[in-house]
């Protein structure tokens, strides 16, 4: 089940939705621009499925659309944004963009980011330093869902991070994971499956994997991706986004769905962008990085499988195919857009159709 | 079955056979620490048992010893360096002590390394910089050993990824690992056990997973850790190391081990460095760091865990025991270290004891 809409109409409804709660139509237009992108790539979970979330919290006075974040410190290679509570897809797009112009003066730059929220994918922002020609990084905090090597609970959060490298004209290469071996959402839908999981998804309350996918998240944390490696790329986020910024940390850090939405949830997030152009001819690294794109569609594939892909690649295609004829919305969705538009008396036909 | 030996002996029976094969003694210094630093740390399958096969290829010419890693390219925070074919280690010290450099200067820096070979422990590098109070991130491509999601056959390195983070006057967060699921000398330890391995561990010539120990590496390569996640970082990785620094990328790659060892290996490296005191008070940051260790420390533990511990602090602790009590070399260390010593004419009764 699933309802199809253009990109344009998804926007539309979003602008309209953001600007109804408050948010200044250059916000709506930033914050609609990520969640429209991310659902163009399937990737649904973090597409607009959250506005509403994003808008109760609005509505709360968590997230301040009277604010703009703005540089608070600054040196000719990094500099620290303050979001001041402002949607966090609109600090972490200021936050790459100054990354990117800093970059391009001194060839790499780090931009660190406080009083922030959930910043949705952090593939988007990668991505902004990618459509720039530069190699972008992205990586955030969140509250703790993950175990590390040897707890019985969790320690760190999820903390996403995303790269993404220019590929000439082409699709740039994008990487876009949680240190998870798998998200909460794929847990959940397990058990409404009645179906056991992978020993490597969760840990239980005695600090023990588990196949029983009813465990969580009363009674387990997610596993970290590859153990102790997984544990440990969450800590080099957590100092990049966390401790180096000011943000909270772990513990500190506020939960933007189930927190006290009058209250700043103070994510912390860091955006690094590398200017290929200072180091190296593009055309010289555009050869190279096609190359190496060539080589590995032409490795040898298993049984069923039609081509090895580059990270995002998939998602490319799947954003190709939902700009010509639409976006295939899941049901949840749906209902939660229909949900948002119930909250703020919205009409949108094809939300009913 | 292992024989102790202190690091001094150690590192001087390192410094004799180096300058026995023509090394310079400048040169010598640092390899030899990084090969017994490394053995302090516990990870003996990078520190002087590569030594023999390091001066093999140094007395064939693909190691170079008439030479010098220098700057290529620079600006004001970043810099490329050629490695000459210099002993990789002697590459990577002279790159991550100028990203150091000029991070303190600009925040951050990147160096990129070309015509390195292999550099042994990417964690010492990621040291260097947490030693001197930065944050330091290390990387390195290599011959392709681990499949990608969906290929038949290796398509990547296992390109090793090191970062360091200062937690003031104790331990820094250390964490050194490859984007394989294992090293592939524990698979070929099961095989000698006879024993099956877990099966995420290797993918057949099928493009399957597979618990047969006995396949690799004719008929295996290695899988990526958590699948696409390790996959797509060790792109990000071949991207900063190979791609961007002109070293050689993938199957261009020199095997340093099993290739020719008259011809230069043209591995690539990447390094980056982030000032702390640039950007935080580092009495600050160093409060923020310290109160998340203990905060892991004090994470609840699963049965038979005495505690959480922090990346890297496993090998601190057998540092400081090997520095008090000497190292236990395990047996194909010291066979290793026999025959090199039988390559070279030295005497070292320690490893006749």
């Amino acid at each position: 089940m699933s309802t199809r809409v253009s990109a344009e109409k998804l926007e539309a409804f979003c602008l309209q939705a953001l600007e109804q709660a408050g948010v200044s139509a250059s916000h709506a237009k930033i914050v609609a621009d990520v969640l429209v992108t991310t659902d163009t790539w399937g990737v649904f979970t973090h597409g607009t499925k959250l506005l509403r979330d994003y808008i109760k919290r609005v509505r709360a006075g968590g997230l301040r659309v009277d604010a703009e974040p703005h540089v608070v410190a600054s040196g000719p290679a990094w500099s620290i944004v303050d979001g001041e509570s402002c949607l966090g897809h609109v600090t972490s797009t200021f936050a790459m963009l100054d990354a990117i112009e800093r970059a391009k003066k001194s060839g790499i730059a780090y931009v660190g980011v406080r009083n922030s929220c959930h910043f949705g994918a952090a593939g988007y922002y990668a991505w902004l330093a990618a459509k720039a020609g530069l190699i972008g990084i992205s990586m955030a905090n969140d509250i703790p869902s993950v175990a590390a090597a040897g707890s019985r609970r969790c320690v760190t959060g999820s903390n996403p991070i995303a790269y993404a490298v220019p590929v000439g004209s082409g699709d740039p290469i994008l990487l876009d994971i949680a240190i998870s071996t798998v998200a909460g959402g794929k847990v959940y839908a397990a058990y409404q499956r009645g179906e056991p999981i992978p020993d490597n998804w969760i840990i239980d309350s005695e600090g023990c994997p588990s196949t029983d996918s009813s465990l969580y998240p009363a009674s387990a944390a997610l596993a970290p991706m590859a153990n102790h490696k997984g544990y440990g790329i969450a800590l080099l986020i957590e100092s990049l986004s966390g401790l180096l910024t000011g943000a909270s940390v772990t513990w500190q850090v506020g939960s933007w769905i189930w927190g006290d939405a009058t209250k700043p949830t103070n994510h912390g997030a860091a955006f690094i962008a590398i200017d290929i152009a200072s180091i190296m001819p593009p055309a010289e690294f555009e050869a190279r990085v096609t190359h190496l794109a060539n080589e590995i569609h032409e490795a040898p594939t298993a049984d069923g499988v039609e081509r090895v892909l580059l990270p995002g690649e998939r998602e490319w295609n799947l954003r190709r195919k939902a700009l010509a004829e639409g976006i295939d919305l899941p049901s949840d969705v749906v209902g939660k857009l229909a949900g948002l538009a119930t909250d703020l008396g919205l009409q949108a036909d094809w939300l009913n159709s």
